[in-house]
């Protein structure tokens, strides 16, 4: 943006521009370890439209990068020819939005080798957080998440697919996220709408 | 909810019942008059997980119904044919969630007929708030909506496929609301990410 219509920052008086100002938050999207609808430990399937809609908010909120996880070979090869579609293909031309959400797709195996990756990135290793749509008594607020983005350490927020991420996961986490709650009891949003209201609660602008 | 479990109102020590305290507010996923990329008017196919997703989202903050406006029959057919496999059908077994949100779907031929059914309900036309991902000079923040709502009077919010809403409509709405912005320029949500994040922003607690 040209200098003149960068927004200026109101203690210093400097213009800042709001594209370098990321935020040093990751995303990842497990489809294991994730349990089904009895509470079993499954590896669920890709859905095409998670890709496109979580991307596409990465990509809105300036998340760094939004990992997708499987350890299925044939679901690896499905994720690469979607964004390869969008990236290399005439989906390029088509849209070119689009291009740039999925450009920040990379995909991994397991979420310790996303970790792996962010160090590498990062030469310290990011603090994780979950999500979970049941209230835990350990859950830490979307205030608290803010303040650590503030100070610049590197957060992992990892969204589960099919029922949710597996307890056993949830327990290892560093944060647990408070469930998105409206007016009424009902707590079963998609994934796709539960990763686009938190990157909102955290990173939103002008609400 | 038992009795004993029921929240106190602050102010007056009464227990109120969340479930109840409905915000008079009803949300439509109109595919005409919608653009396409080169900005003509089109009528839009519908798209089965925008129906999933608001459905859910809709039922989280307690909106009164969810209109799908379409003025094609053979999508008409399409969207009752999914309605009814999660609400007739093995999906209302399988998934009983999923149920009770695409229970607040109705199908409607355009907005005109969903503000007709609303006056029909509420004894007045509700105002209308329309969605745009460009800015806009004459838009609404988030701040005043929310004032409106907790008024009491009917708001019908149109959100659009494809492309957005067609200007013509846009102009003629009572209240254009702001764009979801994020620290970067980026705005290209989904329908589906967008109108989570709306309700949210109007309805969302704990944030």
């Amino acid at each position: 943006m040209p200098e003149s219509t960068k927004p200026a920052n109101r203690l210093t008086g400097e213009r800042v521009n709001r594209l370098t100002d990321k935020p040093n938050l990751y995303v990842a999207l497990a489809h294991y370890p994730v349990v089904d609808k009895r509470g079993d430990i499954i590896t669920s399937a890709v859905t095409n439209l998670d890709l496109h809609d979580i991307s596409r908010a990465v990509k809105t909120y300036g998340v760094k990068a939004f990992y997708v996880v499987t350890p299925l070979v044939d679901q690896q090869r499905l994720v690469q020819k979607i964004i390869s579609h969008w990236t290399d293909g005439a989906g390029a031309v088509y849209n070119p939005a689009r291009r740039s959400a999925l450009e920040l797709i990379k995909l991994k195996d397991t979420i310790a080798a996303v970790a792996e990756d962010i160090n590498g990135i990062e030469t310290v290793y990011p603090k994780t957080v979950v999500t979970c749509a049941r209230r835990n008594t350990a859950s830490t607020g979307y205030k608290e998440i803010r303040e650590i983005l503030k100070s610049g350490k590197p957060l992992l927020l990892v969204f589960g697919t099919a029922w949710g991420l597996a307890d056993t996961f949830i327990a290892g986490a560093d944060y647990i996220l408070e469930p998105i709650m409206g007016p009424t009891d009902y707590n079963h949003l998609s994934v796709r709408s539960a990763a686009s209201i938190i990157l909102d609660r955290l990173l939103g602008t002008d609400k």
